[in-house]
């Protein structure tokens, strides 16, 4: 029987790229989403399809609030940045689509599926290049939180180990969509604009869509999603 | 100003003796507590009490779902222990009231509060003497987490810290009840059974009812919390 793995899964293009690189380990991959007040829910119905596409042995969609603590674009009610300029980040190079301690809440949740599905593993979609101004995507950080695993639960009394695997966190978006391609992942089924107002189809203009099109461009793919027409 | 300082607050007796103490320090106190599927809401309702009387600058109650993952006497559908027995460890030692990760999870979400309202202390009344058996109220890990917390936010680039203040890790059960009786502390706010059937009264018969009795005795002092007649 294969070895389950966490794996947290926004509907993205990275993190389904992980998805499939924990299958093709030979994972039994859980997924775990969030609806945390985000604007953009469409992410988590791509989520959903993909979960049941890539055949994941459960996937948990858990509820947060983050908005009961404010302080981000990407839960607040101001416009998300479109372009990159110097306007998107902040006096100390953050872009202001930071959440507050996001990945450290997500990864909490993902150390508590994992210690109930008694996995030893953890998948995330972190990237240190392209979003190197997000202070919990650094490497370092990655660290101290499998060291904080590793002290924080049942199994850590036990003496196993919680492994958090970052396989993205060193790649360019092009390698992403490149590993992606060859495990035959279907792109289209990933949704990353971040535009509130986009139905089925993307801007094409906000950071991640420009970021996903250079991505597809670059590694001499096509993507698939569909765009509003510009 | 006083500083603002995130308090970790269930409407427990520890919870609120560290809200006294973090107030008698001089902090701004921002109380935080979830609902997070404990069968015993009444705790939540004394939380509120509890910040409302003791005058903390904003109370948030945020909701996340620990039964999504299962795992617990405190938030699954199984019978409460009564009495200290050697049925109520696992085989490991750690009690079975145990929630996988959660004060990590109760953590990462101060740990976004305090960024919210650049709050650079985050108070939580772990206590190591009492609760030895779970792992996630170590001093090890408490120092974890704060390395963690330390790379993970915006504050943590700007090269602000942020320390997670434990002022009960070493204190026993009347050592707290003395220390908050010392800064006026009303523990009749406060609630600790851990039996989902207790409504006004507390059973006096969980570990919880017990450890929080005999606390009271060895502090020669008179717990104001009504009983169930035994």
């Amino acid at each position: 029987m294969s070895k389950p793995a966490i794996v947290l899964l926004s509907g993205g293009l990275d993190s389904t790229t992980v998805l499939a690189i924990a299958k093709a380990q030979g994972f039994q991959p859980y997924a775990l989403s969030f609806r945390y007040g985000q604007r953009h829910s469409i992410e988590l119905d791509a989520s959903r399809r993909i979960a049941d596409a890539m055949g994941v042995a459960h996937h948990v969609v858990a509820d947060i609030d983050l908005r009961a603590f404010g302080g981000s674009a990407l839960t607040a009610d101001i416009d998300v940045p479109k372009h990159n300029s110097a306007a998107d980040l902040s006096d100390d190079g953050v872009p202001v689509t930071y959440v507050p301690a996001r990945n450290t809440i997500f990864l909490s949740f993902a150390l508590a599926y994992a210690e109930t599905v008694e996995a030893s593993d953890i998948f995330i979609g972190v990237n240190a290049l392209d979003y190197s101004g997000y202070p919990d995507c650094r490497p370092e950080y990655i660290a101290a939180f499998e060291s904080l695993a590793n002290l924080a639960t049942r199994a850590g009394i036990d003496g196993a180990r919680t492994t958090i695997q970052t396989p993205l966190i060193s790649m360019s978006k092009a390698e992403i969509i490149r590993t992606g391609l060859d495990l035959g992942v279907d792109y289209s089924m990933t949704w990353s604009c971040y535009d509130p107002s986009a139905q089925s189809t993307a801007c094409g203009q906000c950071d991640s869509c420009l970021l996903r099109l250079k991505g597809f461009s670059e590694a001499g793919a096509e993507d698939p999603v569909r765009y509003q027409a510009r």
